[in-house]
């Protein structure tokens, strides 16, 4: 039903929303039981903001690909796992470390929906571009990473470090999909290229390059 | 600020939201948790989608407390230690028990809204039965565990007795927090007596009976 080799389109589209779909489904569990390493009710409660706003994504994404006469789950089962894991290999040991891992994690999927968002026809185009401009909740993590550096300088090494081992398991996983998912590759390969010249090398080097530059905010 | 012995009303309401919404909070909490013992994409969405709504009440409750001019996050706290002692008193063995005690939880919680809706103003009466009205996951609930129970029969005993417990750890701290909140509990015998000639015992009883009958839908 998909992985074969033909055109790219339909089937890369189904595997990524797959794709997409489970990410944002273990993005809402996980932000949700990283709340619970929260100090007050005001941190726990902006981070159940942040994990039901990741629902309302997968809800959008389950419900394109009930749309495109995919079978949602099907399309979501190839991804299990290796998102699963990746998260077993980055499991926050505290409250910071999953601010970040959210907002890195976050911006990675921003970076794809941006990417994917002009190949698509108008009605998913929408839907892409209505899950990314839902993007809100970056400032508290700023807020509250920032806050956490003054007070304790050090602690700026150590995130930063967990930053880079985040996009290192990521693109480690990411890499197996591709080989794995023909249709998916070339996809994103379209996108990252804007017509086919780039290859999956150059989509991660960008990627890379944006994962920098949103750490530049967070002052790691 | 609360928990003082001035007139019921104000101070109890606000007793109560409190108590509601961190109720609330810790429910979505606990819903996502269980959602990682589902085993099927489609049950873990399906407790993510419950999750999800008892967020949305959460968030309802929160912003009637603001408008109330109270501080949510301290009219919440006296509730912390209560609930969180319910919650791991019970924390459910597998998805089954995680089932039953969303749905006997959800259903505990009606019944307090629909006890305390007569007593309030127009617009709180109208968030309190919003929320009560956005009870459409518990046939979610009553098919999976029926399907359980039909599949092995015996599961009936163990969960019949798993509710049981969950009552009596409930109505346990149910009874601290009451003797320890005068407005509060004035409010509630006051809904429960429709014109505070019940008691609290009263009011229990009855949310057993209450209990009793939603055990039956079940099955149990």
């Amino acid at each position: 039903m998909t992985g074969t080799d033909g055109v790219a389109g339909g089937d890369g589209l189904t595997e990524l929303f797959g794709l997409l779909a489970y990410a944002e489904l273990v993005a809402f569990f996980n932000l949700s039981g990283d709340a619970e390493l929260a100090s007050t009710l005001e941190d726990k409660a902006a981070l159940g903001e942040m994990a039901v706003a990741e629902f309302g994504h997968f809800r959008a994404l389950h419900g394109e690909l009930a749309r495109m006469g995919a079978v949602p789950e099907e399309a979501m089962q190839p991804f299990v796992a290796p998102l699963n894991e990746f998260h077993a290999r980055t499991a926050p040991a505290d409250w910071l470390e999953g601010l970040v891992k959210a907002y890195v994690g976050d911006g990675i999927a921003a970076d794809f929906y941006r990417a994917v968002a002009e190949l698509l026809e108008p009605e998913a185009r929408a839907l892409v571009l209505e899950v990314l401009a839902d993007t809100g909740h970056a400032d508290f993590v700023i807020s509250r990473v920032r806050a956490a550096i003054k007070a304790d300088p050090p602690v700026a090494g150590r995130l930063a470090l967990w930053a880079r081992r985040l996009v290192g398991e990521a693109l480690a996983q990411a890499h197996l999909v591709a080989a794995e998912r023909p249709p998916l590759a070339r996809l994103l390969v379209g996108a990252a290229g804007a017509g086919g010249q780039g290859d999956v090398g150059r989509m991660f080097a960008d990627l890379i390059d944006a994962h920098d530059r949103r750490l530049a905010a967070l002052g790691l």
